[in-house]
């Protein structure tokens, strides 16, 4: 058991450094921003998910907030997306396979830590998804984008089932970390699937016609 | 007194309901969403007020979030809008007139919750305020728009003095049902009237001139 | 100590105030808004970046929306920047230096609560700069722009330093307003000496080259 919490840790300091490195690295590309800027939004990219998620179980002050190894990695890998982002562009595969990593990390222990503090099973269900979500839904806000996964790509819809699948293993009693890597597994291979094939959620039909002039 | 009661529970999940249905429509119109943007905005537009207030006075996890009765119902509301958006522009009247019926329960409801939490009766009538026009306006910033509450028609005012009446019957020691339906019409109303009139609040001097170039 | 604190708490309020004024005026300039969308941008400038730190420290219903008194001081200074904003162009210098007056004390009063309410060294800093800025990236997130303290100007950097002058003295066992007062004091100065030399924080190295098509 203490290696595999230690691989959970592990997995989830990943996790945040990938998003931290991501989210700095989007945000660059999308708006001209200082090295407050990049780090700042990074670190919203990385904890934002977290924080918000605490914040509505009322764990306050926010886990990741407290833990200086969370702000550090958080901290790190901001950075590393201000200084290197010329050079990263090439590490485009891996960083997107870490963020999937990332992605599923967060929507199983967002869930596991929203039943532990008592929340029914469809808020755990929204409580993981806002974990894994939250933090790039607010970059895209902060720098005025709509966020991209309420608008392509299947980004929330994998971390719903990651969660739902958590939330079903614990109702059924399954609490240990075999449960917790499954439907860490599963949300990782849908949203792979969904990189690879190019897939999308439903579209309203509207906007499948003549452009709207918005 | 029971069957008071009802009405109000009833009138709160129509409000969530319309708010959720009219938050996904806005949503689809402004910015192209797959069907998670959809209903993650139309679910924001219905609990995102209620969600601020109760953080603000400290009632965490917050009453709608926790209430699966009202995450049904704002779900369904995002799912209808998602699913018929086309049909619904022929039901605008009747839509706009419950919207109405949202902004004026949640107003009065959410000055209710603060005075009971012993806020002050300005901080109270804010959170009135917040409860009925925090949610559009999160949607409105999720997708990039300048929150229309804070630009055009009245909106936010007839939610003040729904709110304001609310907390001056608490304080003359008018506690009853009664009350709160007074103070409901009495926004309800002041909206109508907004909504027929087209009335606007106040703007700046400055932006009757020409135009500047923003 | 008695003289000192109350020259605090008006330095706290002309903080407020300015911090309102100034939030309106931006707004007012940025976009086409009503009186309820100046008075509501207004105190979200004032009051955001306390009410952010104290919901991140667990002190909920946040001090300053319980406080009358920042409550009426943010409502008029917003208020005043609505009605006079056309005069208020010719005070543009006195305004940004009291701009800087509030950032000083808002970085160093938020890092000091934080200490207090027993957050590590690093957070507490982290959480001076939110108090100091907080407010302002709000606003600009919500009328569409990237906050102007991730783009350009030294206006996060200088509160970085005045919440970690304040984590510093507090950490040696300098608890007085002395130390409040040398750490705002280097906060002003930078702010000034960023403000008159136009300085920037260091920016990514690919937007110094020709501009990508955003």
């Amino acid at each position: 058991m203490e290696g595999a919490s230690l691989l959970l840790l592990v997995l989830d300091l990943t996790g945040t450094f990938v998003f931290a490195l991501n989210g700095g690295l989007t945000a660059m590309r999308a708006a001209r921003l200082d090295i407050v800027g990049v780090i700042t939004l990074g670190m919203i990219t990385a904890l934002g998910g977290g924080i918000i998620r605490d914040t509505l179980i009322d764990d306050l002050p926010p886990a990741t907030f407290q833990d200086w190894r969370y702000l550090a990695v958080a901290a790190g890998g901001a950075l590393i997306a201000f200084a290197f982002s010329q050079h990263l562009t090439r590490l485009a595969v891996p960083i997107e396979l870490l963020d999937a990593v990332g992605l599923s990390v967060f929507a199983v222990t967002g869930a596991g830590k929203a039943m532990t503090f008592g929340l029914g099973p469809v808020q755990a269900i929204i409580l993981g998804a806002i974990t894994a979500v939250g933090g790039g839904t607010l970059r895209d806000v902060m720098i005025g984008r709509v966020p991209s996964v309420m608008r392509e790509g299947l980004y929330a819809i994998p971390a719903i089932v990651g969660a739902g699948i958590t939330v079903g293993c614990i109702l059924l009693g399954f609490h240990g970390l075999a449960a917790a890597f499954a439907a860490a597994a599963a949300c990782f291979l849908i949203r792979l699937l969904g990189v690879y094939f190019k897939l999308n959620a439903p579209r309203p039909r509207a906007t499948t016609g003549p452009s709207d002039p918005v």
